[in-house]
């Protein structure tokens, strides 16, 4: 029996302990998207405790904060949610968790909360109810002392060279530029673009949001198609003078539809007369968009990453009670194959497809992006179109290992540019090293069964490749 | 080389064994779904010879009742069907196969019909065309002269605790009546609740199912869709006395269409009057009827399974000449995700959605599954919402474990209730003794592989709850 | 650490090993579908050089020809196109190619080239930056001056007992008739019939194509659906009489819908008017022809093999540049399980069903078509429905792997026809043994863990079926 998530954990063979401690675990780590606040970097937040840290949970406002992972863990384990997301006693929410966390045997939280345990608070017992308590402690008595146990502490001690924060494109960026101008930084921290609210045009929000656009860009309203792109390409471009690699957009799932400008304008103003439109309007208006944020994108240089697949905010109850991204959220089986080739083609037509990277919320989506960006791939740039690590509910051991295997099945892995966190809490860099762990084992198994000569140089090459090197040719950071 | 479904069949480390052999193996077993018939339990049911058991066949009515499964796979081998489904030769047909089954490497049956050989008839060797004689009659031996050869003995010998049926509910559950009064049963029997007939208002027979439904609850019609609710709820309650704790609905897909009374009843009034609706109208009404027994069956205690993704009777032809379930059905890919997730939150909304436990037809669907029950969670029962085990044709060790995997990686796979046979047979329980090999061979790799401590109480809890404590909670028997 | 593809590749118990040694390796192979050039095979064709094999490219014509498996991996490692499809500089593609291959760990395209490397040119070592200019240079000299490196040699090499080409239902078959009669031919040749273009009604090219179609048998012009088919039969009647013993159809879904002949007969003369026709109009004329295709394919004893599942030439640009069939295509999510039920069992019912083989291209779709064969099996041959091997994207490991765990969970493994190239190269026959390889690995691996007995006899029947004689019988050849 191996040691519980000891020395080689996950590296079953020589070969795999042999690239992971030699080559992968000494590359320093980019996070090329995540949620981190950029105020709590710059200010360099220290926490309360760690079921702070760990479930956050409704603060003084009303509006919720944390990891919703977690809740979900608690709520399958009929744990209250007065003991969830409710703030009235931390450590019986925190021994609520340890309980739920035995139970779940073959899920990703485990080995997460245990790593961060280990990695951040020197614990090497796994969490369990009977020693909830010691470890409760031991941790606050951290958070409260330790120097380092800080966001910058936490990310020095991860080795992370670059983060790229996720912003609404509306945003000042102050924060950004306060970190730009500080020598004291860990890291290079850039925002990326986020612009869902002004292509959600059915979506709640959306009429408040673009004149919130509109006075980012020192105008009144936004009253056509080219209103909302002009001002959104202004915005990208003021993030490109703040740093930004790269922009993002979550999608219900990939759409695409052409239709004319006038078509798109009178959809547009429906909704901002009050009216409803079909979902044939409002695609015309989206891809419109979304066609003009690609060319700019191009232009600028930017990373264009989309991700799709997900049914959100499914439990209109807690919904109401709670808001987006509390944990009641699915996948969602899309038909988006044929709208992101037709959207991918009809920019590649132009020249003015940028970088891009895929991301379905679907394992059974790995095949269907794998084959699709073999199609748009050039000489700019190795992997020019790349398929993102398995991402959220995806981003489990057997995800990971299915998205890279299907990636080398039908692609060149060895240009795979690797993890991300996706994550909102700065204890979540451990992920890195799971990721790198069930990689290097990948890679281990295949040279160990004979399926690829033992060919040291190539396989460093490899291995440091998808640990920092593509990520960071491709980001150019 | 491991001997051949010896002693630790399916179990590859010392920690599967251990807890296999020392834990899983002493559980009793709820069979907390499967389609025994209870006149024959009562009766305590013998059989003619080992071909009568495990493939019955045509009947002197000229209906068709047995294993499909074993039909399927003697038709692949081109076995004639008076081979099959004929019984003019009990030999032949056990001969041929026997033949099939030597070409069935890999498949589930392989190892269940071993199983029963084994452990019901004391025979080690693995049936093949060479042995079939000796084999047969050995069985027929048994089943005419060992008292234990009969459905109660076989029910006895398997440490059953619990049975629940399938039943119709127009059924008079006279034979449950009898069960519930007689002290000498080996286990407990109950009736499940399963109206899918009164759902399926565009198949043939609908209008003569209501007039049943409507003469078991003493009316001459049902003609409103609160008629139908009324009649169905009034079972419900009847069921329930008769100590129901589940309702099965096995849908083609899951609908949910919000419409009015008005728009529901005018759609069952075209059906009554022999006219033909649209799958629009059809929905309306079947989302009533969902509904309203949701409210019914969480105010009564009673769990809802929900099974959908099945094309059956495929085979025109030969479904005119057997009927249904006679092995010409298969998986149907289904769109059934924003559906069941809006149809869950529509009675969570009200504080009436019952215990749930979801299957699909689909392995594709173990994401979309495992994800979506965590959205409708409660602090009522640890795993309110159930993933069910691996279904029909998912019901293989592969399908288990990817069903397992699934809900470990995406939910609390401790709380899981697991197994059931949704067998016809007296013979099956091996079943549940093939998944719980399987089950601990995936913990006890877990474990092995330094993914989970070495922790003796939490993984005996876990063991044991998957076995049988966590359905015996669930269901409360 | 295994060695490098070493004699016991992919073999990892004794098992399998003697199983593949000792049984399967020794039989000859059945490639029943490939796109070999007959001309060539007849002309037994010999190679300028390695990259000329390996990449061919752009033809003095202007027409591109090749291996698009090869410049899909090379464009996604940023190689320019003219040293993928042009032709200029032998060795900097040649070069370029090693560079690639070099990351494509995990990719059978790995395993592909290295194995033809070793097989026919007895090169140990795997290709990389390092050894390319002297495998260049040692793999051109034998094909200049070898005798065995020419189109027969590699065949006879191969022990290649029957090749089926794919060919247009208006081809001369001049070829195969020279061949027919060539007493010096390495193993039997047959054409296959392969009739998309009298299908795809609202694909470019149709009205010009039913004219040929026309002109091949004999008449002015085809005006009617019952004219197209009598051209077709015609065809499939002058193949057969030429020794055709498999069909093929390479669909973008499986469609069924039914319809009159005037509505048939409406939609095609819309469309022979230059006009526009509806999905659904389309339909009706493609059920018609495959329904009477599959009739006339059963009454001549052909096999009916069925292919879909692919978005073909999605990237418009490069599509006009380079034409079909570069490496353009992707993998298609399709809703194809009904049609294929309702398809099969509609000729089911006239006792018309040929024998069929069925493919998707995505290995989502194994679980469905796994179910559907099982509805229309009969006791003509065993496995008269078939599920093809692992096809294109999914001819991988993992997709091999997969089809053959599906099938032997769903249905009678043993009775599998195996392996086809589906290649236009001379050098592809080592996928065969890549197949062989992984087949006896399932089946070992089976065998070793105690799910079947060491059953000498049952063992060498299934493998030597599947590697050869379950195909020959299939197909009679």
């Amino acid at each position: 029996m191996k040691e519980f998530m000891g020395r080689d954990f996950l590296l079953e063979t020589e070969t795999a302990q042999h690239l992971f401690h030699d080559y992968s675990e000494k590359m320093p780590l980019i996070d090329y998207h995540c949620h981190l606040n950029p105020k709590e970097i710059y200010e360099d937040r220290r926490f309360e405790n760690i079921s702070d840290v760990w479930f956050g949970g409704l603060q003084p406002d009303g509006t919720f904060y944390g990891d919703h992972y977690k809740w979900r863990l608690m709520r399958s384990n009929a744990v209250p949610e007065e003991n969830i997301t409710g703030r009235d006693d931390d450590f019986k929410r925190f021994y609520e968790f340890a309980c739920t966390l035995e139970k779940c045997i073959g899920n990703p939280m485990y080995h997460w909360c245990n790593l961060e345990l280990h990695r951040y608070f020197g614990i090497t017992e796994a969490l369990n109810h009977r020693n909830a308590r010691e470890i409760y402690d031991k941790c606050n008595e951290m958070l409260k002392n330790d120097p380092n146990c800080s966001a910058r502490g936490f990310i020095k001690a991860s080795n992370v060279h670059y983060i790229g924060t996720t912003d609404d494109p509306i945003d000042s960026l102050e924060w950004h530029e306060k970190m730009a101008e500080d020598k004291t930084m860990p890291c290079i921290v850039r925002p990326s673009f986020r612009p869902d609210k002004a292509i959600n045009i059915t979506k709640a929000g959306f009429t408040d949001y673009l004149r919130k656009l509109a006075a980012a860009v020192g105008k009144d309203s936004l009253n056509s198609t080219q209103d909302v792109i002009d001002a959104l390409v202004n915005r990208a471009e003021f993030f490109k003078a703040h740093g930004c690699v790269a922009s993002d957009h979550g999608i219900d799932y990939m759409m695409f539809r052409e239709g004319t400008m006038e078509e798109s304008d009178a959809a547009l103003k429906k909704i901002l007369d009050g009216g409803q439109i079909s979902v044939e309007e409002a695609e015309i208006f989206q891809t419109k968009i979304m066609q003009a944020l690609g060319r700019a994108y191009h232009r600028l240089g930017i990373v264009m990453e989309i991700h799709y697949g997900a049914i959100r905010n499914g439990n209109e109850a807690m919904f109401e009670k709670e808001g987006a991204d509390t944990g009641f959220d699915a996948i969602a089986p899309t038909n988006s194959q044929e709208a992101l080739i037709r959207f991918m083609s009809s920019l590649y037509k132009e020249g003015a497809l940028p970088k891009t990277v895929l991301f379905s919320l679907s394992g059974r989506d790995n095949e269907l992006i794998d084959t699709a960006l073999g199609l748009f791939q050039s000489d700019e740039v190795p992997g020019k179109i790349q398929h993102g690590p398995a991402w959220w509910f995806c981003d489990t051991k057997s995800g990971m290992e299915e998205q890279m295997k299907s990636l080398a099945n039908l692609s060149v892995v060895g240009n795979f540019i690797g993890m991300l966190t996706d994550s909102r809490s700065f204890l979540s860099y451990p992920r890195h090293e799971y990721f790198r762990r069930i990689m290097c084992n990948v890679i281990g198994n295949w040279v160990e069964n004979g399926e690829y000569p033992n060919d040291e140089e190539a396989l460093k090459e490899m291995v440091e490749g998808i640990s920092f090197k593509n990520a960071a040719r491709y980001f150019g950071v």
